[in-house]
């Protein structure tokens, strides 16, 4: 809250980002030379006031070194919250370089989401030895987090709520908020519970604050529609959060007792990451690589996809092979066989890229697939046609030979139709199996698509000549 | 409210959703017969209690005539908020089909961003036959935020919220809200504002309900770091929001006057198109394909992605036509010709996804181009050497002879290296015009790794055979 202090406004601080939107080099060279001087207060006054988001943004445009550095010389004015900004190997690498006691201490301000954040991608050791330093009924409590599996609502959700009991009015309910000082940072409702804990519904802060003091709870509580398990796998819970607009929706456990709250802020990741997900998946990049990751990390990850492709291209020239003996005969199928091949690709790729998104979003299943399968093969036809006739025309005119052309534009034809065929039913078949589309489709569609448009472009000339 | 009223409790109604997630085909045949039967009370029942996203998705579901249909049949009890949870064409469609005035009358009582979301999308003449049987002032509002750009926070907002003078008290401000009957539907944060409506800063609820009514406002407002201008693009506004993980924030004019509020539902919403756009761009599809589009409409879209992909098709074929005397000489490099270029294609997808996507979010800029590209070029690098001796044994296997395999090795380790440099180069490039790097990075980049694939391959042989 710079502008109730005078004292800190005066001072001179270089502004936080540049042009591009990325940390201002003036401001990074400033934080450098504080942490390099060990100048504590300059440090304090250059990132006071500086939302989490950017203090993290800060730390990660610093030498790795400088990164502890300056988080230790900040001491207890340094928001642990920053951390859960990183990207996940430059938050590992300096949660294994700060002393463990330390990091036990401060985690212990933040809420139970981040905290757990924080702590999820560090290996067992290094967790325990954390966990170690807090007391026993906080660190249960993160540790039952931490038991849920990877990805889950358990991993996600805050166990810091306000529950009360149904008998209360909006009054008690009001004064109860303003008199305990161990309230969550942030919250949008209040859950009302039975004794066991159990959930009985929740109040919106907007429907508390319009409603007169004296009403009971229980009159203006909306029923809980929208209820997460703890085990719920976090891109559900997106989907949840996403079709009925939620911002916050409470989590239980098995026994249907409440456990905590999911919010909007850790949604908005998910579903962002999911997306990425799709996309890294469909171009055979690893859904953990990070733009900080080293070179071989990053090289073993993408090497996987490529050794695929490498399989898949071989089966591709076994089928130009069974033709050399066409090719001999005229080297012009050559040259414009990888045209072919190349507008299947780029049509199949075209279809797949809807079809995975459709799935991921549930706009595609078996209520529509026949509908809209029809869809893509008469797409692929109406576009192969068109294409077919400007290539036919193209490729005649270039070897002067017009039957070359209607051989090319006849293997046009066919292959687009396959790419809009197998463009669609392979993801989908890929969903039916319980696997995800947009890992495998591209290998399988590309493979067809470069097989059938080699195997009719020079089946259809081997034919050809044949007759001639 | 249905746990409320035992009279609807009791009836039997079908499950909405099947298991898959989609609407039940038993609940959409009950719908169905209840239009088609023109039995109002028997489809009030039905959707009862039903949330507006689900309703969405049943109308989705029915055939096109029945879906005005049943909006009339409903009369009064038809939520239009639904109408938001179309696909844009289907929403259109049934606009055209309902009764200007009818729309005109349900729309008002909608929170301004749905009534302009739902009207955005009908032509000139359609708006505003609708506007004009809506009351003067009503109509002012609507079509202020109308005539803000499209994709705009202009055309976002929510012209309604909760606006006070600094000189409240806690306990003033939250009987007002008890005793105003019209307020927004739902609202996080309350503004502080001076008498010419220029934001002074705002109150989260929860802050609010926490403090004791003689408190004056000032002393609890936030600063307003995060204030949007309603002519802000809304991928700025979704970037601000997941930034800061935001869930309203304020709108205002260019003179700083308080017009609007944002909230995280309309974000959610921008963040996942925005995620779309890049995904589809890539592929060369539309960004407003929707899976309910026509045939026709469909295959036009894609076409001049394809139109465009035939063209750098045929820049690949010259650049084999060049070497045909080669190909001549040994028909095996046709065979194996286009491994190179496959292989150098999906390297540079890998690179350019993560660059595309890099670039959206901001973590890729001036501040780390140099350590990225270099990273790139050296991950072509070591996979390039990887692969290319695999591809080398293999190839010279498969034609028993070890010189084509060295050429074809030496070719790969240049095509994926050109498949690094350009990855990243040509999106930097792209961004750096201030063109979307999605829309227009794919072309260029498999136009360069299939040239360099084919010319590399093919000229390192040609050179080869004129030491034989």
């Amino acid at each position: 809250m710079r502008e109730d202090d005078p004292a800190i406004e005066n001072i001179a601080v270089p502004s936080v980002r540049d042009a591009d939107g990325a940390i201002a080099p003036d401001f990074r060279a400033a934080a450098e030379a504080a942490v390099e001087g060990e100048d504590r207060a300059a440090l304090k006054t250059l990132i006071a006031g500086l939302h989490e988001a950017d203090l993290g943004d800060l730390i990660e445009s610093l030498h790795p070194d400088a990164r502890p550095r300056l988080i230790e010389l900040l001491g207890a004015d340094f928001d642990f919250t920053a951390l859960t900004e990183l990207d996940e190997t430059v938050r590992v690498e300096i949660l294994q370089q700060l002393k463990p006691w330390t990091v036990a201490e401060r985690i212990r301000d933040l809420d139970s989401d981040d905290a757990v954040y924080i702590l999820e991608d560090l290996d067992e050791d290094e967790k325990n030895n954390i966990l170690k330093y807090i007391p026993a009924p906080e660190r249960v409590a993160l540790q039952r987090s931490l038991d849920y599996p990877e990805e889950s609502a358990g991993r996600r959700m805050q166990t810091e709520f306000i529950a009360v009991p149904p008998f209360w009015t909006v009054g008690r309910t009001i004064d109860y908020m303003r008199e305990t000082e161990d309230l969550p940072e942030t919250f949008y409702e209040i859950f009302v519970v039975d004794p066991a804990y159990r959930l009985i519904g929740s109040v919106p802060l907007d429907k508390l604050l319009r409603t007169r003091r004296a009403v009971l709870l229980t009159a203006v509580k909306t029923d809980q529609r929208h209820v997460v398990t703890a085990s719920d796998d976090q891109e559900d819970v997106a989907r949840l959060f996403e079709h009925y607009n939620l911002v916050s929706a409470p989590v239980v456990d098995e026994a249907g007792r409440l456990v905590g709250v999911i919010t909007i802020d850790d949604v908005v990741d998910v579903i962002q990451e999911e997306a990425d997900e799709d996309l890294r998946a469909m171009a055979g990049v690893g859904s953990d690589e990070e733009l900080s990751d080293s070179v071989a990390y990053t090289a073993r990850g993408r090497l996987p996809w490529l050794v695929v492709n490498l399989g898949t291209a071989f089966l591709a020239a076994f089928i130009i092979a069974l033709f050399t003996g066409t090719i001999e005969k005229m080297v012009a199928l050559a040259v414009l066989m990888p045209i072919v091949a190349s507008m299947g690709g780029n049509a199949a790729n075209q279809t797949m890229t809807v079809a995975v998104r459709a799935l991921a979003t549930k706009d595609l299943g078996s209520h529509n697939a026949r509908r809209v399968v029809l869809r893509e093969v008469l797409v692929g036809l109406c576009n192969g046609v068109f294409l077919a006739v400007l290539l036919g025309i193209a490729a005649a005119a270039w070897f002067s030979n017009p039957q070359l052309g209607g051989v090319i534009a006849a293997a046009l034809v066919v292959n687009m139709l396959a790419a809009g065929l197998f463009g669609i039913l392979i993801p989908l078949a890929i969903h039916k199996l319980k696997l995800d589309p947009a890992v495998a489709s591209g290998v399988f569609v590309t493979t067809v698509t470069d097989s059938v448009g080699f195997f009719t472009f020079l089946g259809f000339a081997s034919i050809w000549f044949s007759y001639l």
